[in-house]
């Protein structure tokens, strides 16, 4: 195969959920399309990832000092959604259902990746709730790892004046409890919430 | 969301097979690289697509005049598959049985798109035909614009003297009859190979 396909290939299959059968039909359909489109992308890559940095109140994506949610007035402040990751901040606005801010940890706890407390942005976390958040939601991923750090942070702000709960976990909504693990069963019993 | 990442996941959101949803996960994962890795992708994109043109024999994709295959003299030139595309030779080529020589249609016969007999590489062939090529295998897709492709090609070289075959079509290795469609199954019926 020629050597700048072979290359275009293997970027491609470096990405996430890309094996190198997609990858080879993604370079196939970039080198089909006109010049531009390929450059366009290209760009938009290179754009993307020298413009957007984390947001200095709350660690979102963004392209200026603050990110569009920090700035954005009409949202309630006093309460913090804690996540992960920015990704994060877009899978739950798309929900459409939150109205406060957000503060992003970049990452989990992860003892065996070298990931502690340190590693992640609680210190700012912190600051924020003394500076007058009044509500933090935990909101990292159901994962073991999201898990110990909401467990960590709950322990850490016990002795706050704020209120913490955590995102519930249970079954997803169109799922069938046919399908669904153990660990999601248990959890979905053990939270069930009364019926007025 | 930030400019620039509404841009890009709007990028990679037309690529094949990748939608609104992946896309965005692309996107971040891309954001979370290092600057040099995501600029490497962009280049490599746009290094392939500046660099890869068709062959001038055989309309394979290569970085020079002729393609490694039309270049490499121990393959017999004299029997040619003809496919759509070049990432039809990639298919062939993985599968290791065939060392032939390739052409490439560069698409299949579709007049609904406006892709009759002229927009494809068939008079190339038909000059590869008579300076001295002496088996044509027709391995267009079995798709109905393949099949069109296969038969008008083989219509217009039956006064040639070159033998003509169309690839075979029936159950995929691995499948199972139970799911196989009825055109599959009734072309696995038809063309059945005798056992000695």
């Amino acid at each position: 195969m020629a050597k700048s396909l072979d290359e275009l290939i293997e970027a491609l299959s470096s990405l996430p959920g890309i094996g190198k059968k997609s990858a080879a039909r993604l370079a196939f359909h970039l080198l089909k399309r006109p010049v531009e489109d390929s450059e366009e992308i290209a760009k938009r890559i290179v754009n993307a990832r020298r413009n957007l940095k984390p947001c200095a109140l709350c660690g979102n994506l963004t392209e200026s000092e603050r990110c569009e949610i920090c700035d954005d007035d009409s949202r309630d402040k006093s309460i913090i959604c804690v996540v992960e990751e920015p990704s994060d901040v877009s899978a739950i606005e798309s929900a459409g259902s939150f109205h406060g801010g957000y503060h992003v940890l970049g990452g989990a706890l992860s003892p065996l990746d070298g990931i502690g407390p340190d590693e992640l942005n609680i210190e700012s976390l912190k600051r924020r709730i003394k500076e007058g958040a009044k509500e933090i939601i935990l909101a990292t991923n159901p994962s073991t790892e999201g898990e110990a750090t909401a467990a960590y942070i709950s322990s850490i702000l016990k002795n706050d004046a704020v209120k913490i709960s955590r995102i519930a976990r249970g079954l997803p909504a169109g799922g069938s409890l046919e399908f669904a693990d153990k660990a999601t069963l248990a959890r979905a019993m053990e939270n069930r919430t009364p019926l007025e």
